[in-house]
């Protein structure tokens, strides 16, 4: 993600403006003065709030809060993610390896798509990191692009569960109608190509909870005699409710909450 | 929790040797050369794990990785988990205060007792914060003393949910034979009065999994009629399951891991 120099400029115009002066960038612990400055006070309070969310503490937030701007472009951007995602693919891998399959075709697995398979971070950044509220209509422009690109870890778990035999289910709550070739073709440019089904929200599901969606889903899939072993998500909403899997792994995501 | 200066410099000795030689205590972004040395590469490391951990993504693990002995002493003893529980314990009490009590006495909340209500941090001090696998022999000896210290922000939860009227249940995978006295001794010592009632783990639950033997009280209590608004506990197998609650509260804890 090339940042342009007037992008960088804003971005970091807005940072000032919402850090209310503070140092940013260093959001390091030492045991002198600085450890009292306001940088230091606002990257513990982004840590416990980004452990809040990610632990499903904090709910129904609507923004990032402003003075965690800087913290979460950061923590996005410098490689802490990246290191994120790849422990927690690392334990998905290691779970795969040990899951004993039966030969008659209904071992299933379950991921998300955006912010699961494919990256809005560039979106996102357009918006703040989150900082910003959501805004229905420029993301769905953005995914009408069909310009995200793979989580690479996601995708090499993806490649691992379709060598293995695994039917591999995408759901997603992007609607059907305005985005399902998009979507589909995006997929396929990134490298997820041979699931068994994209699993899109249709008229039926029109304002449900994303956790009421996809939990019928996973309940019909169920019935069809799948088993699902394994189900990745970056929102709590993908993970329970009914048939959420035998286990979960929650990918990281500090930029919104679906319900 | 007081240091002796023995015991301070075994537990450098310890880290020092641990930690391959990593220069200790410093674990900041920064963009120089810094940033490729192995205590900037450790620290990233034990935050992801942390992170993994705190989210159910890493399970089953039976010690903490021996590199970030240094990394969860400093997690826990010099202020991020303090703000950390604050954090979680602040949106317990704003949840507390949008529940609208039912005037029948029914309205319940499940607390967990160790790591929970009760911190045995100055315990896991002389097991390498968990680098040291499990010993029960000894944890029942530092239980036997019925010295465990309140966690503050738990016990402020703990009071609101008196004062509103909550029915407050203690449940615990303590062992009612051998530890049912000390641990109400050790309970009201702290400060923890006026609760329910304290569920002890009896021998009908041996060699049953925490998540088994808590999802069954938790139906008991529910097949009694109360409705359980919220859950709190450093474990998962304590959110986990039948009955978990209408809310749920993740303490932290990257001590140890109770399946």
């Amino acid at each position: 993600m090339a940042h342009g120099v007037g992008e960088t400029l804003v971005l970091f115009l807005l940072a000032v403006y919402f850090s209310k002066g503070m140092s940013i960038r260093h959001h390091h612990e030492s045991n002198d003065n600085e450890s009292t400055s306001s940088s230091f006070i606002d990257g513990r309070f982004c840590l416990s709030w980004r452990l809040g969310v990610e632990t499903n503490n904090v709910l129904l937030w609507r923004t990032v809060p402003t003075q965690c701007l800087q913290y979460v472009e950061d923590y996005l951007i410098h490689g802490q993610y990246d290191r994120d995602l790849e422990l927690i693919m690392e334990q998905a891998l290691s779970y795969v390896d040990a899951i004993p399959l039966v030969a008659d075709g209904m071992d299933g697995w379950i991921l998300d798509v955006d912010d699961t398979c494919l990256s809005n971070i560039y979106y996102y950044k357009s918006k703040k990191y989150g900082c910003d509220p959501y805004d229905p209509l420029a993301f769905r422009a953005w995914a009408m692009k069909g310009g995200c690109t793979a989580l690479p870890p996601v995708l090499t778990l993806f490649n691992k569960l379709i060598d293995k035999g695994f039917k591999v289910f995408l759901l997603t709550g992007r609607d059907e109608g305005t985005l399902g070739q998009v979507t589909i073709d995006n997929l396929h440019n990134q490298g997820f190509t041979g699931y068994e089904r994209l699993m899109m929200r249709t008229m039926v599901y029109k304002g449900k909870s994303a956790a009421t969606y996809k939990s019928d889903i996973r309940k019909q899939l169920e019935d069809e005699g799948y088993r699902i072993w394994g189900n990745v998500g970056d929102q709590w909403s993908d993970l329970q409710g009914n048939s959420s899997g035998n286990r979960t792994f929650k990918i990281p995501n500090p930029m919104y909450f679906v319900p």
